[in-house]
C-alpha cells in the first residue's frame, strides 16, 4: 500500500507528465507528444477513429500539425489514483488555427486521460478522448427542406 | 489480491451493467440509465457541458429522451479491472430519431465507461464520455467567403 507522501508524489508525476504533453501540442511537436504515450495507448479524437500504437499516433500527429496548430490550456484537472492506474478529467480551452491562414477558432470541452504507471516509475498514456462542449453544427437541410416545396 | 474466479465474476457483474445502461438509452427509460449512475457520477456527452450528479442528469435524459430516441449497438467492449475501480472502452453504432418525425441518422464512434464497485459489490458509472467517428460538419464560411467578393 502506498501512503500520503507517495500520493503526492504520483499526483505531481502524473500532473507533470499532462503538463508536457500540452506543451507538446501546443508546439506541434510530435516527437514530445509520442513520448507521453504508452506504446499500447488509444487515441480517441472526436470526428476521427480511435488511433492505436505509436507509429499510427505518429502519422495521426503528423497529419494533424501540418493542417493544424493548436493553443490548449486546461480549466481544470481531477486526477484520481487507483494502483498503477491514474485517471484525470479535465477541462479546456482550445484555439485551432488551420496553417492555411484561414481564421483560429475558439473551442471549448472536456476530456479523460488514463495514465498507466511504466516499469521506470514514470506515468504514460493508455487512453485519452475529449469532446466539445458546444452545440453541434447541424448537417445541411435535404434540398427540398431547404428550398421549401416549390 | 482478487483471483481469477474474481476478476470472471467482476467482469461478467460490470458487461451486466453495460447491458443494463444499453437496454435503459434504447428505451428511453430514466430511471433505468440513473440506477446505474453513481450520485457523483459525471457524464461528458458531446457538444454538452459535463453533467454531474443524479438530479442534473435526470432533468439532461428528460429533456434528451423529449427530442430524440435512440437505438445504440455496442460492436466491441474491452473491460478492464484496478481494484474497485474499473473501466471499459467500446466502439458503438448509434441510431438517432427525432421525436418529432424527422429523419433518423445512423453515426459511429466510440467511448469510455469508468465503473466503481459499491459497498453492496454493485458496480455504478462514475464516468461516462463518448464521441463521433464521422467528420465534423463545417461550419458555415462567412458571408463574404460564401458569396465571393462581388
Amino acid at each position: 500500500m502506498s501512503g500520503a507522501a507517495d500520493w503526492g508524489a504520483d499526483h505531481a508525476a502524473i500532473a507533470a507528465t499532462t503538463a508536457k504533453l500540452l506543451a507538446a501540442v501546443n508546439a506541434s511537436d510530435v516527437a514530445g507528444v509520442l513520448a507521453v504515450w504508452a506504446d499500447e495507448g488509444v487515441l480517441m479524437p472526436p470526428h476521427h477513429p480511435s488511433v492505436q500504437g505509436l507509429e499510427p499516433l505518429r502519422t495521426y500527429f503528423d497529419n494533424l500539425f501540418s493542417r493544424t496548430t493548436f493553443t490548449f490550456r486546461f480549466t481544470s484537472s481531477s486526477i484520481e489514483l487507483v494502483g498503477d492506474t491514474a485517471f484525470e478529467s479535465v477541462t479546456y480551452i482550445v484555439s485551432t488555427r488551420p496553417t492555411d491562414g484561414r481564421t483560429a477558432r475558439e473551442d471549448r470541452g472536456k476530456g479523460l486521460h488514463v495514465y498507466r504507471r511504466q516499469g521506470d516509475g514514470s506515468w504514460q498514456l493508455i487512453h485519452d478522448i475529449w469532446n466539445s462542449d458546444q452545440p453541434a453544427v447541424a448537417p445541411p437541410a435535404p434540398r427540398d427542406q431547404r428550398l421549401g416545396s416549390a
